[in-house]
């Protein structure tokens, strides 16, 4: 089972590693790193980057059973690459789940994937969704069809989950989230936007600027 | 703040990723990922595996705030790395906060960073933790002053804002909780160890060990 996940300069590392870690634990599971060419690109920017390496380009990858693409900062530009939002839309029609994490949703959108599908985002960048024509949907991990989508960067590691059990049944999905002992403790309870007071909205997005 | 993160080969992405989106997003973070030498290490293994940069060889590095070390199967080897575990003992003697996440509390403890100090690892792992010296504590996080220890997998995350609070405040950890959306929905209750059953433990291990 091939499962492509796409990385790209000031993406979000954790939407992308969150999922990965649970369904690299699927029997048959064969990861594709993939970036617009091989090589480095840098999660996050400057001094706060990790570097990750992309496996494989765009043109070495034409299906997968799984795609996973994640979202960050970097996904503002990268919705005007022709070259990408191509091979999304070519490897979706391949796919047996199409996925994304965080702002990943408006790459899928950009590439037409989204057209009219009820999806989810950060809670950011909900707005822009929409302008790029899917139906924002406030849940944390959407289902339509063979499309799910999930919310802001952690909401990746529910939505791994829920992939796992769709494709390896319950209790194997059950087994892999005791294997990455998932059992959240959330010091606070302040991950949810809609019980977020204004001002802690905007700490988020001046930490995230700064 | 100078953030150092160990990275090696058969690491679980996740545990260091998990922390590190979360500290990443302190006010004047830096953050130094270091490998044994500089350059690309494989998280997971083989199809399954991740290139992550070490930007840093261990020599590169002598002083850091915030040590964060990870685990994964690779930490079975590197319990008995001089280099490596004079170095965490070196580093850890600098930090205002010297943290692991899973089986990376085998390396703190094999450094010496964890005799007769009440410690927590991945749930599989206990019993290795003791013999190194630490006293295991069935805890999601277990502080003990300045060192903080996370279980498995996953709970880097609770690690990280948990640090995130101690070093800028509650304000700043419940921002960076909404940034990156942590309102955990797991599909299943099935996380934690003391909840499961003997078989779904065995197929847990299986799953790891495939």
């Amino acid at each position: 089972m091939d499962i492509a996940i796409f990385v790209f300069d000031d993406m979000t590392a954790l939407d992308a590693i969150g999922p990965m870690e649970v369904v690299a634990l699927l029997p048959g599971a064969e990861l594709k790193i993939v970036g617009k060419q091989k090589g480095q690109v840098r999660a996050g920017k400057g001094a706060r980057s990790l570097g990750i390496v992309a496996d494989y380009a765009l043109g070495d990858v034409t299906a997968a059973d799984v795609l996973i693409v994640p979202g960050g900062t970097g996904t503002r530009a990268l919705v005007n690459d022709d070259a990408l939002t191509s091979w999304i839309k070519n490897i979706h029609a391949t796919t047996r789940w199409t996925t994304s994490v965080c702002t990943g949703a408006l790459l899928l959108a950009a590439a037409g994937v989204l057209n009219g599908v009820p999806a989810t985002t950060h809670w950011a960048a909900m707005d822009l969704l929409k302008k790029l024509g899917a139906v924002p949907t406030d849940r944390r991990v959407v289902e339509e069809g063979k499309i799910i989508t999930a919310a802001g960067v952690s909401s990746g590691i529910d939505m791994g989950l829920t992939l796992a059990a769709k494709i390896a049944g319950e209790d194997v999905a059950k087994a892999i989230q005791l294997m990455i002992e998932y059992d959240p403790e959330p010091p606070f309870d302040a991950g949810a936007a809609s019980k977020a007071s204004p001002e802690l909205r905007k700490l988020a997005i001046e930490l995230i600027s700064s």
